[in-house]
């Protein structure tokens, strides 16, 4: 089993128009909603390709329902937190003509007693897991010191543990010895204050990251330890919609790290050094980018094209090659 | 008892965000979400007045739940009427530099047994009732006929009816015989392609509508009968929020009309005769202007100030005069 914990999980509205027009009023063609979030995203690819996921998640309100049941409707399995807030609403408006344009919510007020209840439910799900993933932004005024006692005790208990998170909570993410974290450049410059990927990649391993991936679209993805950096190139010339390919990527990455793992077997430092092998690594680094790369091709993000995954591996372990 | 049938009720969600750009992520940093639909926001007012009030509407879906709950919370009675498709939702898009963007969703596909059973509701709230109400848009692909049954079976009960409803709709409800159809000009000219507005308002009369009453706003709101024509001006110098006035404004209207009015007790025909003279008709228009600019002193749709009501009656029986 993964266990995928979305702090701030969404339902994610997409309106299409005719043309985006600021100061009118639109009629809207098409609706789509889906339940959103990265770990959500991440949990559906994992799902798709046959793993056991269990996702947490915070959720309330009639929008935490609704994601709830359609949750459930999709298959996968999860261990809603019930919280007083309600869950938050993501607004994509789309048309042929321009960008979309996203409004997003800040999310619920997360009181410190449900966070305790977010973390019971962490740690009831991970018996029998062999990893942990935290995805996605936490909800307005979160103490971003909330993500550490899931990654410290998912640690301590034997378990993979990747953290694709943001800002403050990325840095307690290292600091909780998180077995990899998965900012994209960004984020990593952002949440360091670094001037450059390395440098901020050396600071998240200093804090206790035991590697650094960071996703970098089109120009690849890099694997930093503190001896090595190991890149794999992006697969090239895909088009399509690259909403949550970074969450793909993450599933992959997961994917190829658990594939030989038995779950709670080894000691924390063992797990990390059988990570940390180039072989083990670059592996891994194939198939975030594989898994990235065929998510371009569906129109909706937390889904992949699995025939693609297969084809872009074979494709990037013939030419690609470890710098 | 006022009975306000809503077609096609709303989640209205409004986002406030730094600036409106299309083509970027936004953060919302302020969200607001309440019951909305036009007929959602006359009953409002006309709660707010001291009119006891029935509201039918079918909801759906969480949304529609929603909806539900929020309505019994603000103290408005409801009869909802259960259907598989979702109550729509309408994101409205605010900053201080433009106009609002409003992107409006085209409500559920709702089918013909679930009309029936809005007929139903209808029958059933009317019962005591001094008069109906049938204000806003139909959902997706409805019948316009759909509003037929209520309007006649009222009228034929003795209730005032007003039909606030546009297109195909509005041509149906004047066809039924509403007591009074109450567009606004647009709407009007849009409905019948009457070159002007008294052309249109014959057109309505022609069908079968007991008198129809167009406003426009700033130019104030007129009442067309076949051999009439009475305006009163708008309350001058007042500035805000016209959002949801046209809808106070029908509620405006109502209070006036059924303020000496017992439940059932006249022949329809009779009925038509009061609402028809001058007086009565001229005192109506200057309910309907008043409650009008007294909801654009207040920020949101469905509030009025009452205090302001009373002042701007008080000035426009002072100032205005028949034409």
């Amino acid at each position: 089993v993964i266990v995928v914990v979305t702090p701030n999980p969404a339902v994610d509205v997409t309106y299409r128009v005719a043309e985006q027009t600021v100061g009118v009023t639109q009629r809207v063609l098409d609706v789509v909603r889906r339940p959103g979030g990265k770990g959500v995203n991440v949990a559906r690819v994992l799902a798709a390709a046959g793993a056991s996921t269990t996702s947490v998640l915070p959720l309330g309100g009639t929008s935490g329902a609704w994601v709830a049941t359609a949750l459930q409707q999709d298959g996968l399995t999860t261990a809603a937190v019930p919280v007083t807030g309600d869950t938050r609403t993501t607004v994509t408006v789309v048309d042929d003509l321009a960008h979309p344009t996203m409004y997003g919510e800040p999310g619920p007020v997360v009181s410190a007693g449900e966070w305790a209840a977010v973390t019971d439910a962490v740690r009831a799900a991970r018996t029998d897991a062999t990893a942990l993933v935290v995805s996605g932004s936490l909800p307005r005024d979160a103490d971003p010191g909330v993500v550490r006692p899931w990654i410290r005790d998912a640690v301590d208990a034997g378990l993979l543990v990747v953290a694709d998170l943001s800002g403050r909570a990325l840095l307690e993410a290292a600091t909780a010895g998180a077995t990899v974290c998965k900012p994209n450049r960004e984020e990593l410059l952002d949440a360091t204050g670094a001037p450059d990927e390395r440098s901020g990649a050396l600071d998240l391993l200093a804090r206790g990251a035991g590697t650094v991936v960071v996703s970098a679209g089109s120009a690849g993805i890099t694997a930093h330890t503190r001896d090595t950096v190991v890149t794999v190139a992006a697969v090239p010339d895909v088009h399509g919609n690259p909403t949550g390919a970074g969450d793909a990527a993450t599933a992959g990455l997961v994917l190829a790290l658990t594939a030989r793992t038995a779950p709670g077997r080894r000691a924390p430092a063992d797990l990390v050094a059988e990570v940390l092998a180039p072989d083990a690594l670059r592996r891994a680094l194939v198939s975030a980018a594989a898994y990235g790369a065929a998510a371009v091709l569906r129109p909706v993000a937390g889904e992949v094209d699995l025939a693609a995954v297969d084809r872009f591996t074979t494709l990037l372990e013939r030419t690609g090659s470890p710098t």
